[in-house]
């Protein structure tokens, strides 16, 4: 596999760092080749604006999702959104490398999201979820956090990893075409000692070796929901919606 | 009540600066004062990076949390960023009026979540969400959408609006103290015509001019969970979790 990591911390030295290096390493030795967007390096711009775009199909009124289509087929995109574009789609795998800020993603990674995965590129009417433009690709999330894994648990005071993850598997990944892996999780490596961190960099290395064991997240198919994009009624269960991953 | 309107669109003219304009209008006209942070018309710094700190607690490794509290305690936080911080110390309501990108904030507000809410002045260990720093407070998402409420429907394919939230209610707001609003979603006022649009605006005043009764989303108190962080085993009802707002 081609994998492409997105890596999002403003520290070199970091942990997230460390997991990435040892994603390079790890992913390299199976074989797979691996390049990285190190965001926070590449001054990477996060806000989409007006400077996108060198020409607009309306110059007086800015409707981002329009301007992304409309640079797209008139091979006016940014460049620095034409090469996270083509790294893309090279990718088999998409690893999204960041630590849990406010329960989301570092504004740069989310610009990176708002910038790259365009109306046009990622996504178009009818082509969306399973037919997302990015289907066949895979992703995964690995995340740092600064609680533990208790406070993530289903009963726990930050909520299910999964439920906080939500936005970003089922919206911006699934939505594009991506199958999503169970996320890689770190808790707390700030206070970990190094034979701590040592571990979970270990762990992540198992986790990399054996990418075609880790489950896929469950989200219903196109097929499942109706023409009002509402599930239908014969696949909700009695038991309730199962409506996120499980 | 003094409101803090935090306002994210590259487009002045868009129907989130109309949502905006007519908080301003109606939440003056009810006696209420207001000022709006306009983050794409301030340019407001997007990415939290070293550059945000004149001064380091530590100038080998930056470790963001560390140096937002170092730099509290010292008087040396970033100007743009303390000026947000006395908007949101003078404020009894926050209001957050953004579109729905990739189902979650535009990285503009994304960022200014991670630059302004620090740690030192939103939360503290032993200070986060019943007891987070910004207690006292009210706060409301008011969010466009590019798709129907059908999508945004707990058997919709875009999940719960209150799932799709839950990062921004439970984990930015209410870790920060805020007591939350119901949120008030627009969905789809770029396919409206001007009269449907009217009538969204209606809506929205009408909801301002009612903010007492408008519900708040339910959090379990501190009380509820153990010293792990977990849901007591006595408030998790036979009918399984309550965990996120209902």
């Amino acid at each position: 596999m081609h994998v492409l990591i997105v890596h999002a911390h403003p520290e070199p030295a970091s942990f997230n760092g460390a997991l990435t290096g040892q994603a390079v390493a790890t992913l390299t030795e199976a074989g797979h080749t691996v390049e990285v967007s190190d965001l926070y390096a590449m001054r990477f711009k996060a806000v989409a604006d007006a400077d996108d775009y060198a020409t607009r199909e309306d110059p007086a009124y800015l409707r981002i999702d329009r301007e992304q289509t409309w640079a797209h087929r008139h091979d006016a995109v940014a460049p620095d959104v034409l090469a996270e574009q083509a790294k893309l789609t090279r990718a088999d795998l998409l690893i999204l490398q960041y630590p849990m800020w406010w329960f989301s993603m570092p504004a740069i990674l989310k610009g990176w999201a708002d910038r790259v995965l365009t109306r046009g590129f990622a996504y178009l009417p009818g082509h969306k979820y399973d037919t997302g433009l990015l289907a066949g690709k895979l992703a995964m999330v690995s995340v740092t956090t600064g609680t533990s894994a208790d406070t993530y648990a289903p009963d726990g005071i930050d909520g299910a990893l999964l439920d906080v993850l939500w936005p970003v598997h089922n919206g911006l990944l699934r939505y594009s075409g991506f199958d999503v892996l169970q996320p890689f999780a770190t808790h707390m490596p700030g206070k970990a000692d190094d034979e701590g961190r040592d571990e979970m960099l270990r762990r992540y290395a198992d986790r990399l070796r054996h990418l075609e064991s880790v489950p896929r997240l469950f989200f219903h198919p196109r097929s499942d929901y109706g023409p009002d994009e509402r599930l239908l009624p014969d696949v909700i269960p009695a038991s309730g919606f199962q409506h996120r991953p499980r």
